[in-house]
């Protein structure tokens, strides 16, 4: 992709805590400097380049490591606290030589995760990673140390999800409804990366300041396998890396007050399989979680492939959980801000918290990681004789699979030793999912760049 | 234009004062509310409409009164202090009924200006202001009321001048330069309005949350005559009403440390003129003062040109004064920074405030305001036979006339009454002159919408 | 008083201003700068020597001059703006050669208030100054000017009044009440100086911190002619000097949302009669004004026979307006709490200003300064043919009189050259005043230090 | 001590939480409500007792309780978080009905502590308890916990300590010194409590105010043995309540920028041993760490007798560790501020944290708790055939057991059942340290109020 003579200009720094790193033991700050240098050095690294290679066009996670051959990072111990070294990093996150304060923040949220993950949370034995509420406690744990909640604020958080890969009327509309969102004093969450998660937060960040906004709130939710194929936005001002996409996913229903879903592709897919399958658990049936489907008129037809997928997979009553509105932003503001306030009073009624949604019953299904393999593809249960919220969570596995077989790195290993994931089932649903996917290959919601080339086969094809 | 038959929607509602507006003693509430419904109530009215119609499309100034016919405006007595009656007032300032917060600050800001110009400007002894000191401490008295000069902070405010009726290549450009000096921890200043008023403050606000800027300054500076043609947009967080053009333009080059022209018109030339003219006279031969024309590569045709004609008008010399940047953003937010830091050394040297530039030497040609009526517009002395800065005052009159009779009511009716303004001078510099004027109607330069029925007739054309 | 040969340390220093002298025109650095060494020069010498001499016991206003002869202070000009140069100033005011930042807050507030009065009140035709509603407006305009206003917060304003030359019980007392009052989260304002000036701020300032109250006020509002006898405390934290005692008076009653009367002399005695005055007047039958008489169980005496005075002059309609309180200070606080309650609810319906008592009507009377001159105590109407408020007016003047010639310098010099004032009127009003007169001299109440020499007379003694 | 039928006023209510239990996940929110019904109720119920009963004058530990037999404090689960319920409280926690704010927060910041030291600390495997970094790491932690470490901030903290039981004019001069730091911008920690402890953090308030210091610290450090008899007083911001009497000691000299040491009794003489020992650890040679011995005139024997008594048993190398300063409170502040600039560039050069004195020894002498049992005071080895640092902790072990016996109720109880502590040792230094005590109780140091029945009997007496 790149040539290696025609490397991008870099810089060398060293670079000083903000917010959270400042406080640390002697031994965190030897911890911190010891991983940097062992183990998680790999996973250091390539998270700290994408958040580097910020506004950067490509989906490629091997992109940004080609470019920047050289680039290292490293977590440096002083008696004071901990200094980061950063090596031939890329030019574009300086300005005359001076790190992007947003940019700056944000690698520091990576250090801060990474380590928190490796040691609190899968290094130690304080969390029973093998139970559902162990692993709510592990989300929670995770974000507050990310200082992410705020106590005393009403509800107005709105998860965005959509495509990395958008067309331009897409990625103008996703702005529109962000600054609609903004005008109403709501905050956005996306999964960073471009597109779709890029759009809501650069459209509030012109509301916000229009409404004199004093504290707005743009977070990040990531995790190490998708950050380097969509590097973190620097307007984003709590970046948050989770250890897996389960907990990544967790981590929106239970900080996010109402969903709104742009048009995307399977990342897309496997997030409103998720959301359902999980309102559709008897448990969650009167919990209040608006959510809305969005996109221009161009994208109409979209909405009504997959609104047609939905009710064929998970019957007519998922229906009632989602609505669809087409081009009209400031609707879609509308609605959410009503959804929102429906949410809050549910929540004083329940004496619940504005900043975790604890009530919100999560199947293990929906928690459990689901590893990637050609084995584990293929063992899916893709038919309707099981209840809507567990095909809901095959479906979400099978598409979280192509994702990976897509854009990760692990994934794509795979898929270059042994060929495309199998998926088999029910014939009816396979048939929709088969439509639904040549959809996103024709629509080129699959890649960014470059032709794509399937990384699945449906098998009754 | 429009037709009446299909009027926009409109609210009606009462609103409260911020900042600024709310110690005010019983004399000032009562003068404030009977200006409003006495002789200054038409001025409130077309100013706050203006306001009121932000992001419009339009540059013709009598169309949001068309579009808003019923629109009306009075500031209301109560002992407490005042309250502004909005009635049929734009739909479009209104978020699900209550008023954008940025529009409120700078409705209150037209109240506060015009009642101050009114009473304490122009209805008072307090000023001299048929000398030049005295129209410099209107200017400086004008700024403080609206609070616009901030002590203790270091030169930062990069005025941003150019057309409001501009390309969208020329559009994006300007919002890239604003981003590239947002993101050097500039603060924006225009002349509010569309285009090249607008694309810096968009820019800059994206970079600004990228930096973490916590008060990012926003300033328009408009008048009376010009508002109703380029309504402020809400992101100004700092909108001050000049009495007339001339103080306008003065409180640019006070306030202002540094300057960026983008491609413009009629209205773009006179700014060019008047600064140059000022920068030229040997009182400030000595005084740094960064300016900086820029566009994108398809404007570099555009600035030749200007350039030709400063040339030869003003001089080789002139070109001293300015630096030509085609299509490198980054480029001119550095050139920019530095000169900025110039200007602070040399205010430091010289014990001048940063908040104000009270060593620059404003000739009273330039501060006098000159009314753009046919016989003036006809005794302009258009020739080399004088020093350059006073050649360019009339040059910078001869552009303002042209600018009333384009877009101000005023001149505009002027005329309709009495034909084209006739401009005579030396002979190459009318040819010169003309040559400018027609590129600027054949690059729609003139007007946002319909065609162009120039306002004025080159003598030896 | 102090020998020369033993003068106290001293320190030569340059301060940059603070607060409301930063953003000057440069005819304003000009006008302050020659004020301060032309007319004004020994009124800001005098003053400013205050402010320097905080926590001083002495109320002997020549004292200060005498121990610090060299004493001297200059506006100097900058092109940046203003410094301040101050040559044997007072040791006490600085720590390890730095001055203490409250004390140089208060030091640019005199020069901005003497500037002001100067220039604005009396060096212009700005206020009509022979009008009550002019006087009002001048009123107004400094306290403005002195930024000691707040919009939208809630009344919280206890004025406190009381002797400088107070017991120590008192004065313990008085920090008693100040600690009450302030975890009620009031504020408190006095007429600076020592004793029952004193202690309310510095009780409230334990009780603001108790209650972590962030922006607690303690405005304190003098005159040139007191404040050399009375120095502001730094714990003031926003000073007014009034031009003179009348308008100071004015300050007090139209700021404070309620006033405390602790035991005093002369002075207090002074504002009692003034307040009671004016709330005697029909016009403010209805306007609600908690007024608290107060005191430790020893001064329960002092409160009867001022009780006695008022009930004997101003007849029993005047006990409704206030309330005696002996030895609790907890009750007055509440007392004080409830009755604010009660103003709020009445400006609420009045819709009147939180920040100004417009409501209060205010008798001429009252308003215009009285020289006190042998002349003007002779000819005081002090008898009962009259309505209460007008035998109010003059039996204030006459304690204003006696506070002149006890401890301003003026008045003192007049004494020095004609003698005691001769005060005269009805004869039992007059064995009244004696009675009162010769408590005040055995209590001690009339100077800090020194046996005491009345400088008056009552006639019929 | 108070009788039953004269119960004072009390308070049912129920408190919200403030800063730092306001995330808690709903584990935790249950682990406290189990808490505090469960094994730490007692606990809980005494500290919570003690912050209630602030500006008691009794330091009998048991007082309060006999007071207020009814106390209770409960911590209740919602699902939103937690709410304090409060039963038949101290009204004198109260004004007018509500808690005063600096009393609750200084009560959750006892929920806060006593859950952490219980639940992490003490109830899991985070700290190795029996190491010294082990030790030292509980310390750091609890401290982070607690927020009281800012990072960014110069060094300022100035520890004092000093006798709860002091006399008028030693506490005067403690208010005094207090308010001489807090003019110097210096920050205050103590044990909480009367006595020197409240009169530095007044002084200082009031000092503070005048600097107009926006942020000042008044930390207060306690454990659950003395915070009974040594109730926090309000002005404290953050209170910390340490597992222990050690780890109490060493979070003052961790934190602790400076030392001050007012006159006191065996607490005082128990720090001072502390301190002086650990200092004289060879390995802390070169660290500095200013300690100033002062108290008012009246207080020179008592230090001459303290001083006789540190160079008999520590040698005379020990005295250059400490200064003592008699009467000049400008003085002491003087040179604790140059101390702390030294310790300042020490830190910068060794790369130290400002936050966490890391480089200072403790040998673990001084960390391991000591239990004041008869057999462990009979057992220290109090002579001269040691290093003086272990001398120093036998003779700080042999104070804090008179302590015990002194004011807490565990000691006291122990003393009822066995007699007095038995102390022998080395016969000079026996006879020093009789006369200190003797001195102790002469000058009634030992007990606020009645007669001092001594918990001790030096054997060679």
């Amino acid at each position: 992709m790149t040539e290696q003579q025609d490397l991008p200009a870099t810089v060398n720094t060293r670079i000083s805590p903000r917010g959270g790193l400042d406080i640390l033991s002697r031994d965190e700050v030897a911890r911190l400097a010891d991983a940097s240098t062992g183990g998680l050095r790999e996973l250091l690294r390539r998270c700290a380049l994408a958040v580097l290679t910020t506004d950067s066009d490509s989906d490629d996670p091997r992109a940004a490591s080609l470019r920047y051959p050289d680039f290292d990072i490293e977590v440096q111990q002083q008696d004071r606290g901990i200094k980061i070294e950063l090596k031939a990093a890329p030019a574009s996150a300086f300005v005359d030589g001076e790190i992007i304060r947003g940019i700056a923040e944000n690698l520091f949220a990576v250090v801060r995760d990474i380590a928190y993950n490796a040691i609190e949370v899968s290094g130690s034995n304080k969390f029973d990673l093998n139970t559902g509420p162990g692993m709510t406690s592990a989300v929670f744990e995770i974000l507050r140390n990310a200082r992410v909640m705020r106590s005393y604020q009403n509800p107005s958080l709105v998860v965005c999800w959509g495509g990395h890969s958008i067309g331009r009327d897409e990625y103008l509309y996703t702005k529109k409804v962000g600054y609609q969102l903004g005008l109403r004093g709501l905050d956005i969450c996306t999964g960073c990366g471009p597109g779709a998660m890029k759009g809501p937060m650069k459209g509030a960040t012109i509301a916000h300041a229009k409404q004199r906004q004093s504290r707005p709130r743009y977070i990040g939710i990531t995790e190490p396998g998708i950050i380097a194929a969509e590097s973190p936005n620097p307007i984003v001002n709590h970046l948050v890396i989770m250890p897996d996409i389960e907990k990544r996913l967790e981590a929106f229903v239970r900080l996010g007050h109402g969903i709104i879903v742009f048009p995307g592709g399977v990342g897309t897919a496997e997030e409103i399989l998720y959301l359902l399958g999980v309102l559709l658990h008897p448990a969650n049936a009167e919990l209040p979680f608006p959510l809305i489907f969005t996109g221009p008129a161009e994208s109409a037809a979209y909405f009504e492939q997959i609104d047609q997928f939905l009710r064929l997979t998970l019957g007519e009553a998922a229906t009632s959980r989602y609505r669809i509105i087409v081009d009209d932003a400031a609707e879609v503001a509308k609605v959410m801000r009503e959804g929102i306030r429906k949410v809050r009073e549910h929540r004083l009624k329940e004496q619940d918290a504005f900043f975790f949604n604890w009530s919100l019953h999560l199947p293990e299904e929906f928690q459990r990681p689901f590893p990637p393999t050609h084995a584990a593809m293929a063992g899916l249960k893709l038919h309707r004789d099981q209840p809507p919220h567990l095909l809901a969570a095959d479906l979400r596995r099978a598409f979280s699979g192509i994702v990976a077989g897509n854009v990760k790195e692990e994934g794509m290993r795979e898929i270059e030793r042994h060929g495309p994931y199998i998926i088999d089932g029910d014939k009816e649903i396979m048939r929709a999912l088969d439509g639904l996917l040549k959809a996103f290959v024709a629509q080129r919601r699959m890649k960014i760049s470059g032709s794509y080339k399937p990384c699945y086969q449906v098998a009754n094809d």
